[in-house]
């Protein structure tokens, strides 16, 4: 394709040459400055509204808020997600205004399924019980003496991306991709502790873990991955967990679906045999078109998504040969990711992106790739990422393939949006792998 | 020392074997749980506060905020910082409660010279001229269109510890060290602008950087540092600035002082000579015993301290035998930190410390040491750090033999907590040592 190979030629000089196009641009436009004509612009030397006045004390905001201007940044939620229930539902993050891999604990994502507690940090207790030489109940206090651990790692519920299944229904990429935050999480190994208490490593196959919120969340989880790096955390970038994400105290499995990271969590208890707790039976489990349902359906599979341009992000202001860096973030439930690769015709060719920052197992990674764009093309923008446990995105018609439209959970088909002739970006659906869209 | 030797033999399996014994110290309180008495615990499993109400909606919190129980976790300012004067001023951070590496937003440090500006994006310019082929005027938007890079560093006002050059004037790790936060940057690296623009190399040797507050900071930046890792900054911990940190861009030296990465930043300006700024002359220099002072001052050297125990979290609950994790921060603007020593004689010998998470360049450190407590034990617990470019924290003598006692700034000699007989935590000063302390 054209288009492709076209980007595939940019190189660094190309780019310089490029933007000092622009730079001619914008001093053509209004803001030619010289070296020596500082003190006659007024619009920047002399701005009449904060720069002539007393700013705000230190001592005004013990603990800040955003910019009176960010308003818009925000999570968000529509009837369609929630069911006419506000307290079992989702509140999703703006990941299109994402940058780096960590999102703030203001925008994290919430899910719940009772409403958000509000736990007393000196009333709450956890009971660690089952089959372990000596069962327990923690103080918070008692719980924080264990040495702690820090790690970056992305929570996504499943159903992110579950309303896209059948074709696009959010022309949004708040609303179809933004399920998922990613955070620094301060706490302590499951297996630290269970090393403490005496697992009785023979028979415990299964771990039990519930919620003190109403809803009394519980999940099943496999003792593998208790074992291998389940967190009990109280920590998250840098302070205490908010109490949509579990204050004090929530279970983090790191990579696996986020409804099983239980928040207020109050019991973990060991045993030979697995729950079927309601919200593992009735609900997260994946109907297949045999009319079977997949039960045990842990760890969220290799996904990617393009965060600029996006349906919230568009390309109405660019000019024709603007330099635009796109992006977008790549993740992983099973290890990490290993490599990005963009395409500009709905996934008929590929071109390999660049990974951005730190690359982290479990963990966003940022991924981009710089485009020359033309005025009036028109785009089909889809990535797919690959990880280190091998695993690739599939195609929407390979994913349907195995498991029909019904299923609602762990869609990792690679998305596309479309740019248009006017740079408007829209969801759309590429049926036939570089064949028709569905939008 | 006996204290310290025994610390050193402290293995894995003595610390589970201690810490069973907490579980039983726990279990024969009030709360012995069986694997099968959970239906018997009402304060467990039925609890009357949170566990049967509805929770909010989550749609409540858009942009979420800490739980009503974390209300003392905040930034903090004295009479003895603000000199009367709250706009020039500074709000330091809570680092005792700090974890991992990250500062969330609402509590990074807090620095003006005339009070936080609120800067309206849609009117704010960023004029780059002096020695570059073509000078502009950019607004944001234009501004966000350079490749974008994500890197974590610390910022630190160098007045941080300048309050102890005599000896211990705040019993309190929050006000003698709290004046840094490390958080993860988005923005371009200025180097890819002037790339753009044309910089002309062989003449231009410095950077003016100027603020639109009202205080107009200026300060005056080499060309090598310029060229190495300066950045613009619009992106914090995966937001936008907050308002207190230069909403919509701020100036990023990584590792240099924290007044030199200016806030609201107007203007950037290339010259073959330094400007000599007001903040550079009548403040921020250095005065030493001759009555010169040091005026080109800029990486902040080599530092750590202890966060944990510290003033604010003491030792007064443990019992005789606990283990417990002696955690701290350590950080250099040279480079990489490589390792840090703990002592528990005011350092006089030195035990090796375990660095924790990520070890990534100017940026916070953490590490931590597992420790024995034995009741009624007196310490004197002292971190020290070394750095990649070879630099280690002086004593405090070592460091006034240089210094005086006049310069404020960059002090980074090493800081003592004095652990009491019943567990308190104090600030001390060792002037000679491993000898006597000056409280």
């Amino acid at each position: 394709m054209d288009n492709n190979k076209s980007n595939q030629t940019i190189d660094r000089r190309d780019f310089f040459r490029k933007t000092a196009a622009l730079s001619v641009t914008a001093i053509a436009g209004t803001s030619l400055i010289s070296s020596n004509a500082k003190a006659d612009d007024p619009a920047i030397m002399h701005h009449p509204s904060w720069g002539q006045k007393w700013g705000d004390p230190v001592t005004k905001n013990r603990y800040g808020m955003p910019s009176k201007y960010e308003h818009n940044v925000l999570r968000r939620n529509t009837k369609l997600l929630a069911s006419g229930n506000y307290r079992a539902s989702i509140a999703v993050t703006p990941i299109q205004e994402s940058m780096g891999i960590i999102t703030p604990n203001g925008l994290f994502f919430s899910r719940s399924h009772g409403g958000v507690a509000h736990v007393d940090p000196n009333e709450y207790r956890l009971m660690i019980h089952g089959l372990v030489e000596k069962p327990i109940v923690l103080t918070l206090e008692q719980l924080k003496k264990y040495p702690s651990v820090t790690r970056t790692h992305f929570i996504e519920c499943p159903a992110n991306g579950g309303q896209e299944w059948r074709g696009p229904q959010f022309n949004s990429i708040q609303f179809a991709k933004g399920f998922m935050s990613c955070a620094e999480w301060t706490g302590v190994y499951v297996k630290t502790i269970l090393e403490d208490l005496g697992l009785d490593k023979e028979k415990a196959k299964w771990m039990l873990t519930e919620g003190s919120d109403n809803s009394e969340m519980g999940r099943t989880v496999p003792i593998d991955k208790v074992l291998d790096d389940a967190m009990i955390v109280w920590g998250q970038n840098g302070e205490a967990l908010r109490p949509e994400q579990g204050y004090p105290v929530r279970l983090l499995l790191p990579g696996w679906e986020g409804n099983l990271c239980v928040k207020w969590l109050k019991r973990l208890e060991f045993s030979s045999e697995p729950w079927y707790c309601k919200e593992e039976t009735s609900k997260y489990t994946a109907l297949k078109p045999s009319g079977k349902a997949i039960q045990h359906f842990y760890a969220n599979e290799v996904n990617s998504t393009v965060t600029s341009p996006s349906p919230e992000i568009d390309w109405t202001h660019l000019e024709d040969g603007d330099i635009i860096e796109i992006e977008g973030l790549a993740w992983s439930g099973m290890g990490t990711i290993t490599r990005v690769d963009l395409s500009f015709d709905g996934g008929k060719t590929y071109t390999n992106a660049k990974l951005k920052g730190l690359v982290l197992p479990k963990a966003w990674t940022r991924w981009s790739f710089m485009h020359t764009y033309k005025k009036g093309e028109q785009l089909l923008l889809t990535s797919r990422a690959m990880d280190d446990a091998g695993y690739i995105q599939p195609t929407i018609d390979q994913e349907v393939s195995v498991m029909g439209v019904e299923s609602v959970y762990h869609r990792n088909a690679v998305e596309t949006w479309e740019v248009t002739a006017t740079g408007e970006v829209n969801h759309v659906q590429m049926r036939t792998p570089g064949g028709v869209k569905n939008a």
